[in-house]
């Protein structure tokens, strides 16, 4: 396998060769997945750089990657000697890759990259930018193809059916609604590219992607018919019975550009310009009206159904269960023998796997002792493995995928005893948890507005964190989904009943520990009155808070109460599914404060 | 004096003979002013409508007003025999005028307005909008200058010196600060249009406009000359002389548009779309660099330097002498004489006047009993003045202009016995003000962000109100300015250290009675940290809140000694201005609670 010096040089060879200044490789798939599968990880191959998130722009002369600040030390070593050059985005003097480049090129130069990977959005942000610049742009390059040997082919794993018993609804209601919504719009057709939109809508699920149950495929919806385009290998003879039976006909992957290519002239087609990608849209026939909208099964999918939200209740009984377990043994083994972050996520997703219907982990989980867990998004690998000790917060954020539904819960436990910092650092964090956990709020109240409430308590002792506090997670699907979202950015989406949304305060003391206490809320009616009809939140997460770093003088009378009677309900609901040793343990960490 | 429906008549005619199919006609004037002169009430003229805010649209067979939920009854009998259909802009079903001409008229046909009253964002609004019904604009037409006889002249109040004692920096230092930002974004020229953000950079103030101490005029600051346009006859000979002083060239106030059309042409000019008028910008020579930002001026009026804000520290002296007075005086005369709504507010301007500076009142006073106090924008007359009595809340939202500062305030009152429910209700409002009073934030923070903190103790009970919770407020200057606002729309400007803001929320039980508690505030540091820059409010307004409707049992420990720590502090500044009586009155207002 050559270098990343070499790969860079070949790429340089075909860039001088076409007349090409500068091509650029985002690290997405042609569905705009948050994980991709091998064969899309062009950024990883021309760089050697694994984070999930990172562009690289290879100049004639220079080349550079931009990554948050989650990757910078792994990104600097993976760099090493590639003649890359890390550009720090998070950082606010970092020049942006767009100006970067625009600086180094004189007017009349070309910038390439491959429309299949860009998002019309993406695209058209570079369009806008490098017009000042008197660049062109070629979205047509697919340089890396032919320098890439050995890349892995298209994963060819195999779907399988999500029953309607845990979706609620069958695909061909879901369809129908989904066709109600394209009449509104004045659609005849309707393109969906994200994988997790095609899951949800054909009640399908598939292995494509690490941790997101979802297969390579592209959908299109017409008033009257269903255009599935999958490798068909994927589709095994009972799969393809069942599809046939709702009309909905089965196409190679690769001939959705002949499709929309050759779609009828006189069509409205719908689409989501934040997910489908350049090469879908620049095959668009001029004459067919193009609608950009929010996707429609995204809005759909946000909202749960009674099946759902009771598949959810279920698999958080199963996933605390498993927390249960884990947090019992790691009592039990911190002191005794060498437990490592690695082999304590290890023995977790081990507890996980007992339950009936789990089907993986719903990300990497983050298993940061001590310092590692002030590191956000820490992805533990065996050259940062540390070794639990008693003397330190210990942060496991962790989630499961189970067919009933998809768990993502962080809890933070103190292995030893406690300093003063720790416990007011700790029990502020668990305020804000509790404060966004009990409000309620009227119709039309967005992330943006409820934000607030689990940053105050931390913002009233001077500490604040740099993350979101809150995004959708999917039902047996992905654990980010959208559209809400509780960030202090306004994205216009306003909560509705049903809605899953995490709850994930937290505080990061660089080189000391970091906090997060994170449970799922569902969304669901509190009350009508002349003020108009109000929301508030269901808290489906079953798994005991860690009550040692708790300093109680910093809690209301009314936390308390809401900690006591949460604890309460972990007891009475988990109890059932444990062993005495277990019961008097959970006994124990559920007991009253005050 | 002719008729709604002749004047229309008149109208009409007019625009037959030019081939006109609509006229909009709305109620702003060249400055885009909330509070308009006489001379500009062109809407008032034509429809006989006086709120403060609404479009008039004639048709050659119909004719619409638009207006808010403040003003439909007012509305109602002010158009009655007009034949002008009210439209309930806030109502959702309403349509926007817009589309409303758009489905009468056919392609071809001409829409006019006068583009001096229309700011550039609003026609071209218009214009994005009109272009689908193949409609053509005219936005020359000034249909009524003809048909409005004994129109009022343009006011020619004089105008004088606010002084640097009162405004911390001199005209000179105002204008050199603002070539700097004008600098900063490859400005040659600055015009500036909105009548206070003049007043403010000139150091002048007048009385053209009722409540706002502002005059008419344009001002031109270039990189080395300042041009005002101004009516002439204001200028007395001290003034002409200061100003000449400080290079300060005085031309017509009509001459603007002759200005800019001679304009240099190698010149960049920058000017806020917002509140920039149409005319003005239709001649601006093509060859121009045109500069499109939220006007200078604003933001740097918004932050007050400290000079400023010492001012506003003593008007709320004097503003809190005169409310102590006032509610002293209305406690002892509600049962013994009649007191009505508009001799509670002739009572309370009369004790503001007393005062050392007083110019007049920042608005017209709130001063709404029982079911009127549920009217948000309540604006008593003879017609609805009603009787204070003993058995319900007394609303008054009032302010006061000082040479030092501006003040808006609002109390509400119980008169009697406070019944449970508005004793639950009146002490949620107080929740709200003070969780907004006490929060920090860090740097970044916007209104949009805060606003919750207001709302959630309402939201707690199923309650809400409908209007923002905090504008900000100028000094000396209108009671209504920007940039900032505590709104849940974001207007994505963040809170800096100077800022002057309401906090008001409220609670309306329409038919019964309103509660708003309002004072200001004042951002100030908190304190640093590695988690970045924290700002919390100091509270300015010094008043005492009614205890009687407070119901101690649902305010936490911390509320309550914020309210009495806050009273404490409103006894100590207040008690050395008052006489015996009214100190041993201020004693037991501010007494503590427990």
């Amino acid at each position: 396998m050559s270098t990343t010096a070499e790969k860079i040089f070949l790429l340089r060879t075909k860039m001088l060769h076409l007349g090409i200044d500068a091509f650029i490789i985002p690290g997405s798939d042609p569905h705009m997945s948050e994980y991709t599968a091998a064969h899309w990880k062009k950024r990883e191959f021309i760089s050697g750089f694994t984070g999930s998130a990172g562009t690289v722009v290879v100049l004639v002369e220079e080349a550079g990657l931009w990554t948050d600040s989650r990757y910078y030390l792994q990104a600097e070593e993976e760099l090493a000697g590639s003649g890359i050059t890390l550009f720090k985005a998070s950082e606010p003097d970092t020049p942006d890759y767009v100006d970067w480049i625009g600086e180094r090129l004189n007017p009349g130069s070309k910038i390439a990259f491959e429309a299949e990977v860009f998002s019309i959005d993406a695209a058209r942000k570079l369009s806008k930018k490098y017009k000042h610049y008197g660049i062109t742009l070629d979205p047509n390059q697919t340089l890396l193809d032919d320098i890439w040997e050995g890349r892995p082919p298209l994963p060819e794993n195999t779907i399988f059916v999500h029953e309607t018993k845990y979706a609620g609804l069958s695909r061909k209601e879901k369809v129908e609604n989904i066709r109600k919504k394209m009449r509104q719009q004045d659609a005849s057709h309707y393109i969906i590219t994200a994988l997790d939109e095609i899951a949800w809508t054909l009640n399908l699920r598939g292995n494509d992607v690490p941790y997101n149950p979802v297969f390579h495929a592209y959908l299109i919806i017409s008033l009257d018919a269903v255009y599935l385009f999958i490798d068909t290998h994927k589709i095994s003879a009972s799969i393809g019975k069942v599809l046939a039976e709702d009309d909905i006909t089965v196409h190679l992957y690769t001939d959705i550009f002949k499709w929309i290519k050759d779609m009828p002239v006189e069509s409205g087609l719908l689409f989501d310009p934040r997910t489908t990608n350049t090469k879908i849209y620049s095959l668009v026939p001029k004459e067919v009206i193009k609608i950009e909208k929010a996707s429609i099964v995204q809005d759909l999918k946000g909202v749960k159904n009674q099946t759902e939200q009771e598949g959810f209740r279920k698999a958080m009984i199963k996933d605390g269960v498993a927390m249960v377990k884990f947090l019992h043994w790691l009592q039990n083994n911190v002191a005794k023998k060498t437990v490592t972050e690695l082999s304590a996520a290890h023995q977790l997703k081990k507890f996980r796997a007992e339950n009936e219907n789990f089907v993986g982990e719903s990300f990497g989980a983050i298993s940061g002792f001590a310092a590692h867990g002030a590191i956000v998004h820490y992805s533990v690998s065996p050259e940062t493995d540390a070794t639990l000790t008693p003397d330190n917060f210990y942060l496991i954020d962790s989630g499961g995928q189970y067919h009933e539904g998809t768990t993502d819960i962080t809890r933070t436990i103190h292995l030893g005893t406690p300093s003063a910092q720790q416990k007011s650092d700790y029990t502020m964090v668990l305020k804000g948890n509790i404060a966004l956990d009990t409000t309620s709020f009227p119709q039309g109240t967005r992330g943006v507005h409820l934000d607030i409430l689990a940053r105050k308590p931390l913002w009233s002792k001077g500490l604040n964190y740099g993350h979101g506090t809150g995004h959708g997670v999917g039902c047996f699907l992905n654990v980010h989904e959208g559209p809400q979202s509780i960030r202090p950015n306004d994205n216009g989406v306003a909560f509705e009943k049903g809605m899953v949304t995490s709850n994930e305060p937290g505080l990061y003391r660089t080189g000391q520990y970091g906090i997060r206490i994170e449970n799922l809320l569902l969304t669901i009616e509190s009350n009508q009155s002349e003020f108009g009809e109000f929301l508030k939140f269901e808290t489906l997460t079953l798994c005991p808070i860690d009550l040692k770093p708790i300093e109680p003088s910093l809690l209301t009378h009314e936390e308390k109460e809401w900690l006591n009677n949460y604890h309460q309900k972990v007891y009475d609901t988990l109890s059932p599914f444990l062993n005495d040793e277990l019961k008097q343990w959970l006994q124990e960490h559920t007991k009253e404060i005050n």
